[in-house]
């Protein structure tokens, strides 16, 4: 009895030093991660801002599980996601149905503990279009806030 | 005419002196300024990003010439500008009619010469909504390119 209650009391303190350490608590917004604008034209829209507005440009990138083709333009302090659907059911295709010249998607901040955010936003009644963070298309946890809880805006938290 | 000649020499050496190093042409967009959200609830949507997600914002700013009210909210790479309508005529006051819970308005990028972009912008058929840059609502010199030339994205383009 004495040996599984010291036992319990080990598991219990490593549990909590495990929780201490791993992840700290939800601190608020971090920094700007990018703003993703849903383009019609892929290669157009690189152009634009890679020979007329001169900025750095990645490559295309393919995602097919998230059912996008992206490019980033590379500011000095943030990045702008330019967005072509990818494939068929493809989650901008239905905004650029509606939006016929493409437009402003998202933007997404980041935050050092989604679990913690996600916790915070349900206290508080932000709801989030799925119940548990998912991995992202940048390899990272991500949450989408509810544009209906947040002023219009499809917000994006991802764990940095 | 001798005086005059060299006059005139002198005036266009130092013009020609000024304009090299009073300002350098247009080098490319630089950092990201800032992304406004027009809001239905100023005090609301100031409340979500101080009370719920943990930022830091600046107080209320009215600025009747521009018919905004305005809160910055301060992540630490770039800023969220919320946006409320104020006075009559308010440039947004439209948008919010259209988009009753609020939206991403604009978003704002610096370049470091407003007159080198705005003629690059030109050279390229790339429409701006004034033909000459005004003085934006932070005291600098912006332009605002067309959404229809910029994958329907209201772009304002502010000197840094």
């Amino acid at each position: 009895m004495f040996r599984f209650a010291r036992f319990a009391l080990c598991r219990q303190l490593m549990v909590r030093h495990v929780s201490a350490t791993a992840k700290k608590s939800f601190s608020g917004l971090g920094k700007f991660n990018h703003v993703a604008i849903a383009v019609p034209n892929l290669e157009k829209a690189t152009a634009l801002y890679r020979d007329i507005l001169g900025a750095k440009v990645s490559d295309v990138q393919d995602l097919p599980e998230h059912g996008v083709s992206t490019v980033f333009v590379e500011l000095p302090n943030t990045k702008i996601e330019l967005l072509h659907p990818f494939g068929e059911d493809s989650p901008i295709a239905k905004f650029l149905a509606k939006n016929k010249s493409g437009g402003i998607h998202h933007i997404c901040v980041e935050v050092n503990n989604i679990r913690e955010a996600v916790a915070t936003l349900q206290t508080n009644n932000i709801r989030t279009l799925t119940k548990e963070p998912k991995i992202g298309a940048h390899g990272k946890p991500v949450i989408f806030c509810h544009p209906k809880d947040c002023n219009g805006v499809l917000l994006e938290l991802e764990e940095a």
